[in-house]
């Protein structure tokens, strides 16, 4: 486990919007990109809010941060709560974002083999609030859930 | 080069939404998303209309067609004008499409292996009329096209 570039401050505002999405009763998975020591976009999965397959946290900030540069991609650490799945990972490939923080992969193991091979440093927190978030919405709204995730 | 479950109307349909991008002065990439031989989904890549780095023309016919079942996914084929980028191929992946219709490669090579290895048909047209678009769009916009594949 790599906590190198890990800043608690950042992972606490992804976990502030994945309580935030929580509270509009949507799925609690939060996430902000960071550059240069400053947050530049962050978001939550807003899949029920806004009716959207595609809003996934890591999406909604890489959204919310606007069209950047490679040269600022290049520099950015994204913070997410869940391990990302295919399509978060695939944005983070497509971007070539070097970093990726994970508030716990237990709930749902993304595609992290895959950005490690494309070498992506990931440090994964095994965060127990995000995981008894994750869990606690899960067992209120399983089919969301399962949606979210294609099953 | 598979040619099994193309239909020439749904392709012709993504080439419209990408003509319908480089109207709008964007990026000429269009996608259609086909379940039961009807059009559930439509659009094109909208990062200079929308000023987004997630809008792809694929991500954007996802989100048109709005939240589906694993078992819609399951019967969906979807058409898009340029071999899909990592992104666009995670999103594949992750909602389970079994099909892809790919106006060309030459452009630009998504993650077309990563397809087949998990299982997608793709069916590559090498549509000519794509090609042109696209590199017509490229010699007049460099920089937005960098941009758009992360480069």
């Amino acid at each position: 486990m790599e906590k190198k570039n890990y800043n608690p401050e950042f992972f606490a505002e992804a976990l502030n919007e994945a309580k935030k999405g929580y509270a509009e009763g949507g799925i609690p998975i939060g996430s902000v990109v960071v550059y240069n020591n400053k947050i530049i976009g962050r978001g939550h999965n807003r899949r029920v809010q806004d009716k959207s397959p595609i809003l996934h946290a890591e999406i909604d900030a890489l959204r919310d941060a606007g069209r950047q540069t490679t040269a600022v991609y290049a520099e950015c650490t994204l913070y997410t709560t869940l391990s990302p799945c295919a399509m978060c990972s695939g944005a983070i490939l497509l971007y070539k974002i070097p970093r990726v923080v994970i508030g716990e992969n237990r709930t749902f193991m993304g595609s992290e083999e895959l950005l490690k091979s494309e070498g992506v440093e990931i440090t994964l927190l095994d965060d127990r609030e995000c995981f008894n978030l994750m869990q606690k919405f899960i067992a209120e709204n399983p089919h969301l859930w399962s949606e979210d995730i294609g099953e």
